[in-house]
């Protein structure tokens, strides 16, 4: 009854865990210097020195792995948001942190790591799970902060919630959605700040 | 001094103005059929029956071609836009009109005439003069219902006259401008309606 199970033995080798964490963390090392479109798991293997059939054994596509990388960028801007918001005193304030924060870890994949910004594009326009969890999670963030305004008596409470919410996330989504982003950089921190302020005016009580 | 000077004689052969109509409705008809893109002058030429160096004696490019097709279907839009605002006799009414018939000539547009719709993205990727002509009237438009809604008491008068109106022209944008529509057409009519109620929300006075 004392035997150990949730450890296995050294000596059996690099978990399944961190073999997995070692090919998606040489994807993302591969994928941002050649492309996401322009790779096969054959260029992988080699890169990694991995055969092609162990790398299946882990993910069962390229664009699982893909999905991996995205899922974990969709999730680092969450975290910026998510900080950027917590320690702002008012839902006015935090609903325009949370518009800045979008745009800025956007434009920065963008401008920064182009050719992962292009997994996240190809991810949007599918879209892949991550980025239906990552939209999820955005517009529950919106509707948390109406809730909020609504009870400091911030913003208005007669427009049903689902429907308020639903609306300042379609409002926003030409700035947080990868796919629909590259088209609108130009102007698009002047854009947000006049989004954010017709918002804000449509939520005063 | 009662020489007439308006009418060439008809020996003459068409005129220039003929000629240019017939030039665009032989392209209009060649690109909705192959596509803007895949189409050259030459193509164009030996549809119609003349030389390429004819051609050229009227357009400088494809593109100058492309570009009145272009403004000839922007501006057919526009003017079922005015069509569905003039008889509303609110303000309020004039905004919804106005959005709801620019998202359904732009879906008509993409779902009935898609090889001419692909010529709207090209140009609003550019964009060429044809799709700015056609974003500042909407914008015009905007402006113009926003300040009527606020000489009838409908809307607020605080906000600057030209940041309200151009924030809901970019909350508009993703539905009018052929680059973005295609990406948002699922669920765009839903979309619509719940981005007019929180925009005329912005605008309670």
């Amino acid at each position: 009854m004392n035997t150990p199970i949730t450890s296995a033995p050294p000596s059996r080798g690099p978990s399944e865990h961190e073999v997995r964490a070692q090919i998606v963390e040489a994807a993302t090392e591969y994928f941002s210097r050649y492309g996401y479109e322009k790779t096969t798991v054959s260029d992988l293997a080699k890169e990694i020195g991995f055969s092609k059939a162990y790398i299946y054994k882990f993910f069962d596509s390229k664009q699982a792995i893909g999905e991996v990388i995205c899922a974990n960028r969709l999730a680092a801007i969450i975290t910026t948001v998510n900080d950027a918001v917590e320690d702002a005193h008012s839902a006015t304030e935090k609903f325009r942190r949370m518009f800045k924060a979008l745009l800025a870890s956007g434009s920065q994949l963008f401008f920064q790591d182009r050719k992962l910004y292009d997994i996240a594009a190809v991810a949007a326009a599918s879209p892949w799970p991550s980025v239906r969890g990552y939209e999820e999670r955005i517009r529950q963030l919106v509707s948390e902060i109406v809730l909020l305004g609504r009870e400091t008596g911030e913003f208005e409470r007669k427009t049903p919630l689902d429907e308020a919410a639903n609306a300042i996330f379609l409002v926003m989504k030409p700035y947080f959605n990868p796919l629909l982003l590259q088209y609108n950089l130009d102007g698009a921190e002047e854009a947000a700040l006049q989004l954010a302020g017709l918002v804000l005016r449509s939520l005063a009580p």
